[in-house]
């Protein structure tokens, strides 16, 4: 495992030392991307000792087959990452990477998974975090496993696993009147009275924010390193990513740059397709206004509850990567989402969270139009399980439920034909 | 991959074809086991092959890693097996298998992805299962995913998501006023009645209960594969499973079997633990009588659904693993369960499932009374992800969900510190 040399504004390439927790850079707020010495990296990591690595462990590494890549340092792991590639049934092109194999059920267990592991490095005690509940869930499961106490701040209506979860990880969990925009600087206001009053240094809540420190971005990467791996080190045409903070299609885009400069993958990177829905589509709406940035969307509502995001702190560097690569933003409507989510359970035996299926319902719109080929190869994410969204899909779909009989000897009668 | 050479029943020793499918043996109506040739097996199947096979192929096999010693056949599969296995925090000997990690959520992907795999091959249109929910949730999905009709008979009070997932996947869904015995009893009657009134064969269903076909305990045997390989093709001392149908155990028993036959194992077999709730111990029961087989368990009523099978098909199997091996059953109240989760959630950071829990309660108690020794080497089973369980242990937890306010503007207001 590798040292890392520094942190580098994503905006303005300033340097900072990695030694002590860093936030935003210090000089203009930019996100910091964790860098390494690459002349080290190409004469000590390889594609071949990922494999030995990955083929000398009885047990699989998960995002660790990749520590050749990652920061050096003890692993706080719950079997995160390397998770299934999945062949569609229907179209030859398309591959869905089956995130909601990761712990808790969602990828947001790789980039926390690295944060609360150097959290734990720097010797942090309190992480808190704004979320649109599955980023708050996964914070929650790493830091009971590192002994960090976590605070979550969700939007109210948040599915009843987030908040299930928060609760029985031991999690500080405060409900909001809100998005996770209030969340945010709650969070904020917060930190920052801590500062004011004077709180113990080691007593101050550190803002664990996507984006607002650089490890989240870093463990999102090891998406484009398995992606490309899964493929037999070669890129596919396309990637479908379910944009809500945007850290994910981010996180891959920094990793492919590190394999080229490796030389363990070469070639046209894919286009990047960042799929939203038309409830709250601050990233969909900048793209086709053509703006740099997007501005804050109002009245955020729609069932796929991580794509709640009214303005993505990683913004401007999400529309450059999907411009860039020749993708777009596409936005879909809930019924959309639910329709295509009922598709696929019907049809491919996946149960896929709401974000997932913002994603198929965008193929499905793109194979109609032309602009792909069902023999095109395409990755879609996934991002999380179905099972995290029971409670709201089950109301979305109006799941007619039993009446339950008052408790007695069971009499085997069929009761409820659905 | 090994043709099968035949069915073996575990009662009388009878042979049975596999060349059409098979229920119960002819005979004595005992549960049919699948033969190689071993012979064959120990000239084309070894240890280093399922690391070669696993190590030449980029993306993650799953189960089918062990497909020398599973029938010869196409896969149906949704990414199923090869699952995490985690270092406990606290306890230096304890491992658990994360079957979470799974399709569905839970370990019944295994023994359905192989069920439906054949009867995929043996070209049948309808399965028809009776269960307390999981199975019911994988058959559901392999049977999408394999263009199957599934028809699922589940109790009333089964957890939301077995429910929505029945529904979503396309299943034919019947919620029955009684236990999962009421409903096999529902399913034999039906099937009686389709071959009395003459339906066409391909419309009569197949019955995919387990133990009464030989493939999902076939699917299921890998669990015995894989946690043997994890530690590095060593024995653990102990193996503890939660105990419903008790299938995962005697699939588990039956690998242990092959391994050695095949010398990729050898030394004392682990001590079997079957771990129950005492709302529903038919085998606790048996096992503390020295009865050669369970009782039907009257009233059965436990928050684990899983382990809520009053009288398991394959009990005197179970009986007699757990004693020949010197292992033990171990009942838990769901006093005891629910606490284990939260312990488990609070101090691992892992969401254990109610039956998962079941084995962590029983694993405290053991260590407690001196039986077992926290360096003992201990490889404990979550059969399922707890977000299957999210509305049936919020309620149990009481937990306080936040009133909603009408949907209004964002005031950003704290509303629910809980």
């Amino acid at each position: 495992m590798p040292k890392i040399a520094y942190l580098e504004c994503a905006r303005c390439g300033h340097h900072v030392s990695a030694d002590t927790p860093q936030t935003l850079c210090p000089l203009d707020a930019g996100s910091l991307y964790v860098r390494y010495d690459m002349d080290e990296l190409r004469r000590t990591a390889s594609r071949d000792r990922v494999a030995e690595r990955a083929a000398a462990s009885p047990r699989s590494l998960g995002m660790w087959r990749y520590a050749d890549v990652l920061p050096e340092v003890e692993p706080v792991s719950l079997g995160e990452g390397w998770t299934p590639m999945l062949q569609s049934k229907r179209y030859s092109g398309l591959l869905v990477k089956e995130e909601g194999a990761n712990p808790t059920g969602t990828f947001k267990a790789r980039g926390l998974g690295l944060a609360v592991t150097m959290a734990k490095h720097y010797g942090l005690k309190h992480l808190a975090v704004p979320s649109a509940g599955n980023a708050a869930s996964a914070l929650a499961a790493y830091a009971a496993a590192a002994g960090i106490k976590a605070h979550l701040y969700m939007p109210q209506d948040v599915p009843l696993a987030n908040h299930l979860e928060g609760v029985l990880y031991g999690a500080d969990v405060t409900l909001v009147d809100g998005l996770i925009s209030d969340c945010a600087r709650i969070v904020g206001e917060t930190i920052k009275a801590q500062r004011e009053a004077g709180t113990p240094a080691e007593d101050i809540w550190f803002d664990i924010s996507t984006l607002k420190e650089p490890f989240r971005v870093e463990g999102k990467k090891t998406m484009g390193y398995e992606l490309v791996e899964q493929l037999g080190w070669e890129y596919p045409d396309a990637v479908f990513y379910p944009t809500g903070g945007g850290v994910g299609l981010i996180g891959m885009w920094k990793a492919f740059e590190e394999m080229e400069a490796l030389g363990w993958v070469s070639g046209k990177r894919p286009k990047m397709y960042a799929l939203q829905a038309t409830g709250c589509a601050p990233i969909a709406t900048a793209y086709d206004a053509g703006a740099a940035a997007s501005e804050f969307f109002q009245n955020a509502d729609t069932v796929a509850a991580g794509l709640r995001v009214p303005k993505p702190y990683g913004d401007s560097i999400i529309l450059d990567i999907v411009r860039n690569s020749g993708g777009s933003v596409v936005a879909s409507t809930d019924e959309e989402i639910l329709a295509s989510i009922a598709d696929w359970a019907t049809n491919e035996g996946l149960f896929l969270s709401p974000e997932g299926a913002a994603a198929t319902a965008a193929y499905d719109k793109l194979i109609a139009s032309g602009e792909l080929k069902s023999t095109d190869r395409v990755v879609l994410f996934n991002t999380g399980a179905g099972l995290k969204y029971v409670d709201t899909i089950a109301e979305a779909i109006k799941l007619r439920r039993p009446q339950l009989l008052p408790k007695s000897l069971p009499v085997g009668g069929i009761i409820t034909p659905v």
